[in-house]
Parts: structure tokens; sequence; C-alpha cells
């Protein structure tokens, strides 16, 4: 999909466990200013439900599982991340919505700026309307 | 202790979870360059069992428990990870082990500098030498 990707981190694996380093520029396409994490969200709560106009974050499921969904004005997907080795880029003009959150998971996100409420689009046909010149243009390299 | 400190993070917490946001140079005392996490340890395992020259980190327990041993050539003490909101600050010359890692348990670290095996000091012995300095002449304040 335009604007997302999965990335494969380097896994340590030893006796001791698993291992995986996240270095900006490097295993990420852009600086890391700030990390967030979602922890204790019940099963059937869902999250997200917006879009950024600049942001770039990289969400990586670190225990238990969880389900994304994906929209832009025309296409729609669904990953489900259960794999610490396993981040999903998210770059700008993407809607996103999380939900099937299992007992026990984590979301952590690094993202490219620092919190600005300015950057969100929290309606959604507002997105649509803001995202559909970038995806009309790109539908046919898709 | 010298040179460490528990930080108490926003926690947003509502119906659907909790959410701790951690930026770089405001709820962490430096510049986020690399972030790493461990997950699938076995409870008997232990990790660490080293100090850096320069780095600092922060470590936070995502999901269940982990313990910390922190030891400097004159102190020291042991602390018990367990909540999302709470993270560890761990500067230069501090020898550091991890243990009691309960099942599900997610250790997540930001760190300030990219991965260099020139930065870590490895030998307990070799560690009492360098840091002995450092903290004899600190004593007296602790």
């Amino acid at each position: 999909m335009y604007n997302c990707a999965l990335l494969k981190f380097k896994d340590i694996v030893s006796n001791d466990g698993h291992l995986t380093s996240i270095e900006e520029r490097i295993d990420v396409p852009f600086i890391i200013k700030r990390i967030y994490y979602i922890t204790g969200v019940a099963q059937d709560a869902e999250r997200g439900f917006h879009a950024h106009k600049t942001l770039h974050q990289v969400l990586i499921c670190l225990n238990g599982s969880i389900k994304i969904r994906l929209k832009t004005p025309i296409k729609e997907e669904q990953i489900k991340l259960n794999d610490p080795s396993v981040g999903l880029y998210i770059g700008p003009l993407i809607w996103r919505e999380m939900f099937d959150f299992t007992k026990g998971s984590v979301l952590l996100v690094a993202a490219s700026d620092h919190y600005s409420e300015d950057d969100y689009i929290r309606d959604y046909n507002l997105y649509l309307d803001e995202a559909k010149d970038t995806f009309l243009s790109h539908s046919i390299h898709e």
C-alpha cells in the first residue's frame, strides 16, 4: 500500500530471549523524536481513527497481537502484528484503526516528530477530501 | 543512586487503555537515537552484566515485571519495574544486571546513541577499576 511497508528488524536470539534494536535512519527511514506505547486495551476496544499530515511512524507489537486497519481513499488493508521483529511503517495521509488487542498486548510506536495536534486529521470525511488528490495521482502505480 | 533515577511519565488513561508518550529531551534527558526491546526471556535467565562508558538509557517494563540490579564500586540497589509509566534512567558507569523476567514481560530501552561495542565494559573487575575514581569523588554527596 502506498506510504506503508512492513519492515523486518534484526532479531538477536539467544538462550536468554530476543533482543531487537531499532536505530534511527538505519532501521527506520526517519529520525526518532518520540516513542509511545499503548497497553491495557480491552479486547473489544478500538483505537486510532485518524491520519497524520506529515508524521512518519513505525508500529510494533511487542507482546500478544493487534490488528491494524489501513485505509486510503482507494484501498483498505488489514494487518495482524504479532512479531516484535516486524514493524509496520505508516507514512503521511494514511487512515489507521487498531483493534483486536489481545490480553497483555503491547503496541510500541516510534515517531518522527514531537506530538502536535495540528498534524492530526480526526474526521474521516475531511481525511478523504485531503488525501484524494495524493492517492488518485498514485493509483496507477499501485 | 548517582547517575540513576526513576522517571514518571504522563500516562493518558481512557476506557481504551493506557498511552504513554516519551519525547526526546522533554521526558528523557537526552536525544533518542536508538530503541531496543527484550522479549521472550526465561524466568531463570539473567541479562545485562555490563556498564557503558558514555551511553544514557531509560529502561521501561511494558508488560509483566523485571528486576534490575544496579551496582557501583560503593553501592548496590535492586529495583522492580512493573509499570509502563515508570522509567529507570541509567547514566554512564553503572553496572546493571536484569533478572526475574516474568512470562510475557517486555523490557523497552531508549538509548542516547547508536550501538557501539567500544562503549561497553563487560568485565566486572575492569568496571570497578574504571569507575573507582568517579564514585569515590561522589560518595560524600550520596
